[in-house]
């Protein structure tokens, strides 16, 4: 193989590794808008057919459910009556067509005039690339009032303990 | 054109399209540090001489109304009490030199020795490319209190909803 | 020197510069979900074994004092009872093997069945590489309740301001 060959090579190996990264950061960043907006199918489409989003008490299972979530009252009155779910940086390690991605998020609400912090979360991401691109396999979503299993989640997610 | 123009051409093209999205969230990663220190004329000049930066009932178009909103009695009063405007991880669609970038933000203010969210705010930026490097035409920012325009102008970001 | 070995090189140089980059923004995503899980020593480890961790009245140096204030009885307290220390996209500006990066933070906190922000804060980093990657030399940290040197930091990091 020649010098230019292996340059080309690593190159290429170099960028797919950045890209991939990237798309599965850009993702993510797209939740918050997403649902924000009650797009539904377009939330849903983040995951996988199969895929499952798993937060504290409710554990929805392919895209039906997930768009189920969105378009539910309960949702639709957060929305109404504003709210902002701003996910925070992710964290992502990519091996292979497999990524965990780790994040705090805030869901903020607009209530008696004022905005609070309703809820601070940790989540626990994890996706797979196939031909269609990066989407989500589960997502994990622990509130953090202090249960263990919200900080071991984050701790999993950067690689420094047992993983979900 | 032989295997290894070909792989250098695609390879030019990735890389700079991983530039490209680089540089907007760069530049929208500026925007908070910028206007928590007041730095009036580095604010400005995130835009084009002839951008706009519309936030709710205040339109203001050009160098000189953005600087003139940073320098303003009552921004320094923000800053004077402790003031953070935390800017989300934006979503960056590049197409050639354009660019659309959204993202939540959050205005945190010191107030009575406690910090509490003044607003939530849904934000959608416009971007173009030039001999310069990027810089916002157009950004519109909308207070997430229920109003419809918010929601509609975070999935107008992704693609999702009618442009602004 | 050929066309193709210019191309070869310019590419290695921007390839390099986005890794730069990434490592930085990765690095500073992982203080969050780390500090948040009481991972002592993974919080440590961002710091060179110099590295000192300056945060309004309370200075750490080296990898013992960082890890002592992570396993500090009042850490575990927040822990405990629920802590979000949310990390904004920082801005990244990499200079050889010194980066700067600047960005907000917020301390949320779990307390009395609400979450509220406890601190928000500027953040300064300095960055170096060595045959280890990026690790940190100095964080310089200052909360955001109208001081003069909090703002002061955010502009400086940006590159608009006397450096601290």
């Amino acid at each position: 193989m020649s010098d230019v060959e292996q340059r080309l090579a690593a190159l290429e190996r170099r960028v797919e590794e950045l890209e991939d990264e990237r798309a599965v950061a850009r993702l993510v960043a797209s939740y918050g808008p997403l649902v924000d907006s009650g797009s539904a199918e377009a939330v849903a489409g983040l995951w996988r057919q199969d895929g499952s989003y798993d937060v504290d008490e409710l554990l929805m299972t392919g895209h039906e459910e997930i768009a189920a979530m969105v378009r539910s009252a309960n949702h639709r009155r957060w929305i109404d009556s504003g709210c902002a779910h701003l996910v925070g940086p992710p964290h992502v390690t990519v091996t292979g067509n497999e990524a965990v991605a780790v994040c705090h998020s805030l869901m903020v609400i607009h209530t008696g005039g004022r905005f609070r912090i309703r809820r601070a979360t940790a989540n626990h991401w994890r996706l797979r690339k196939d031909t269609g691109g990066w989407r989500i396999t589960t997502r994990t979503n622990r509130v953090l009032d202090g249960r263990p299993e919200s900080s071991e989640l984050l701790a999993a997610g950067i690689g420094h303990g047992d993983t979900p």
